[in-house]
């Protein structure tokens, strides 16, 4: 990374971490500052960062060097994939100093600059550091942002920006306020046209996600999985409310756009939806192939050894004939690179599907995405954050039977955490951070 | 489009059109020059495009004006999607004057540069021109090359490049040197990304793309769709004869990737090919859904709606439960990107999946491409050039049973193009233009 301070550099670092990592592909970030921080464990003041400090300059560069040699022990020992520095790297003679290491140690550098001179920005992004940073912690916000101010004019005195002419050897992006303007120079790689891709995509206009399984379904009721059935009584009861709840929960309703799979059971549920619909077989439910429209009592029974190995590794087991949860996140990703660049949208699928993309989102881990509860009758708001995501859930109080396999058995819950019989919707809501 | 003659916008207009028409997007090309031959009916010489030339100007103009007329016209009237208007626009006040014209009209426009100062591509280029433009039919290649050079000269004393500040209320793509540099200002929506990403991964190097279906199968000699069977014996002979046909013909054949789906007879193809192999699940068969594992005459009794349904339009049927050829397009838009940007790449996959590809690389109309014939055991060269792509088939000479099913009919057919008895291979070759 390169960039003065506040320019949204960890930001735009974890968004690619947590994309690339989403997709499998092996992603680590190595934050210098937190390096520093281990070498240097009080909290600096802005002083720190004057290039004229000779003692601190050590410091600093003690912490760029550990990094840059933790990056490499993880590329060529531990097969990492993409690894990313961030640190501000805001001279020629730095940038190509790191470049010509890395290259030595078989690794192929690609500079991302985020280059900032709108205002608004740069001040929105302080508040973020002021909150967020360890470097803050017990801070009063005034003095956090006098601090900050003072530490990117230090880093003014010697930032030499990415450009054409000069860095014409180096393969890097250079993101001029967010992306309104991007340089893009020397980028070969089918990867790395991604990352620059994916990039040019990312907003930072407030926006919210909203998600919704479909309605219970007459398969759900008679346990079975897949297939294409129509909607229960129950199913069709939560279908009229979502129009209601989004009525009442959802700001400029009217505007924003339906996205449902092919299968009946979604669009059945979107039905009396009055907004712009698109179907996507990419929001189809994980093909069970030949388990498709079974119970899981009878997976259990005719396919006993693909039904302990399912449990075994969810995320990778593939059912015969049909897919696996890893086969659903690379069909998925033109969905999330076109909900990254779209603002408010619904998307209702289906349990399976909805996993996966609240695992890119909240970030979670592979082995875990598979095991996580999504109950049927619930209008789930995403809100993309700086400093990770804010789930809301809003249950819509129509009893449903819940469709959560527990690991190990092939009993479907009866936590009854769907058949509440509360009076009116019940709304819960936490920050789950990076 | 933008910029002087000789730097590639005919070939970068075709390229899109190619993909996103593909992607079903609406998508066509208005070539000023098209529009200027109507007008103006003689070979001209490099003097007509000199500016002082009053004469000539009134029919450039006119010219100019007729295409983008037409451009609206197709935009509100036909609803079309993307108009590539293939003109030089080399200054500002022409751009400005398309943009709002275009604007006027609700037309958004993007202006996507081509320049280019590596004389080599520009050379290169001449030399295309000379081959393909009307404007140098029965010209001696000599005459030619000087035209087009003089041509240049006169366009160069006013372009006036795209540039980040000077343009910054235009939505550009800028391409330096092809991709070698782009530069890209105020792109917002996901369709222009996607256009943006595309150009990213074109290069000129020349390359073969190689494909091939996996040998015959099981359920091929079965005449069953669908299913995960095992190579015949006549299969496993193309596996073998696979491995020395590549020897033969692929030039530096042991460092180039191998493609294929997840399904056993294309990896069983594979398998005695020494080089990296990639398993893609987007390679995989067209799911069949309820009709996986029936012959076309079971299901034309089983299912007669269905069956006629799909005769009637087989690039939009989609299967109960499976998937369309329109499905199919949608998920190899990945593996198209990715073989974009590779250099020498060898696809053993399915019929439907080949047809899907080829129709890419043909630019075959959606409605034909489902029909089209390609045979068991046959080796396919694919050479991407400026005016289309040179199809070599080499036929392996193991004989194979047909799998062509004729429009209308639940027959495959027997015209025993497969069962040849040939002493070697038989190599026929030819080029499909735009």
């Amino acid at each position: 990374m390169v960039g003065l301070p506040a320019r949204g550099k960890s930001f735009i670092s974890y968004k690619i971490v947590r994309y690339l990592s989403w997709l499998s592909i092996k992603t680590k970030l190595f934050s210098v500052s937190s390096y520093r921080r281990e070498e240097y464990q009080v909290q600096p003041t802005a002083d720190f960062f004057d290039p004229n400090n000779e003692e601190s300059k050590i410091i600093r560069e003690q912490a760029n060097e550990d990094a840059i040699k933790a990056v490499i022990q993880w590329m060529n020992d531990e097969n990492g994939c993409v690894a990313i520095l961030d640190g501000s790297n805001v001279t020629r003679q730095k940038r190509e100093m790191v470049a010509q290491v890395l290259k030595d140690h078989y690794v192929e550098p690609l500079f991302l600059e985020s280059f900032c001179d709108d205002e608004t920005i740069v001040k929105s992004n302080i508040l973020d550091i002021n909150s967020t940073s360890p470097d803050y912690v017990g801070k009063s916000q005034s003095y956090a942002q006098d601090d900050i101010l003072t530490k990117i004019k230090y880093y003014e005195t010697h930032y030499e920006p990415m450009d054409l002419e000069a860095d014409k050897n180096l393969s890097f992006i250079k993101l001029i306020n967010i992306n309104s303007q991007i340089i893009i120079n020397k980028i070969e790689s089918y990867l790395e046209s991604r990352i620059a891709f994916y990039i040019m995509n990312l907003h930072i206009k407030p926006r919210y996600i909203w998600l919704s399984r479909h309605g219970e379904s007459q398969y759900n009721l008679e346990g079975k999985i897949g297939g294409d059935a129509d909607l229960s009584e129950r199913g069709m009861q939560y279908a009229r409310k979502l129009k209601d709840m989004v009525s009442k929960y959802v700001p400029n309703h009217e505007k924003f756009e339906v996205w449902t799979s092919t299968l009946r059971r979604t669009q059945q549920t979107a039905q009396f939806l009055p907004n712009p619909k698109k179907q996507w077989k990419a929001l189809d439910e994980l093909d069970a192939g030949s388990c498709d429209g079974l119970t899981y009592q009878e997976i259990a029974e005719q396919f006993p050894d693909d039904f302990a190995a399912r449990d075994e590794n969810k995320f990778e087991y593939r059912y015969r004939g049909g897919e696996s949860y890893r086969d659903v996140v690379q069909r998925l990703e033109p969905i999330i690179m076109e909900l990254e660049n779209q603002e408010n949208v619904l998307v209702i699928t289906h349990q399976a599907v909805l996993r996966c993309i609240y695992a890119y989102f909240m970030n979670s881990p592979q082995e875990k995405s598979p095991w996580m509860s999504i109950p049927l009758h619930t209008l789930i708001r995403l809100e993309p954050r700086a400093d990770g995501t804010i789930v809301t859930r809003i249950k819509a109080n129509i009893p449903a039977v819940s469709t959560y396999k527990e690991k190990g058995t092939s009993k479907l819950g009866e936590s009854g955490n769907d058949a509440h019989t509360m009076a009116g919707e019940v709304i819960t809501s936490d920050l789950q951070g990076h």
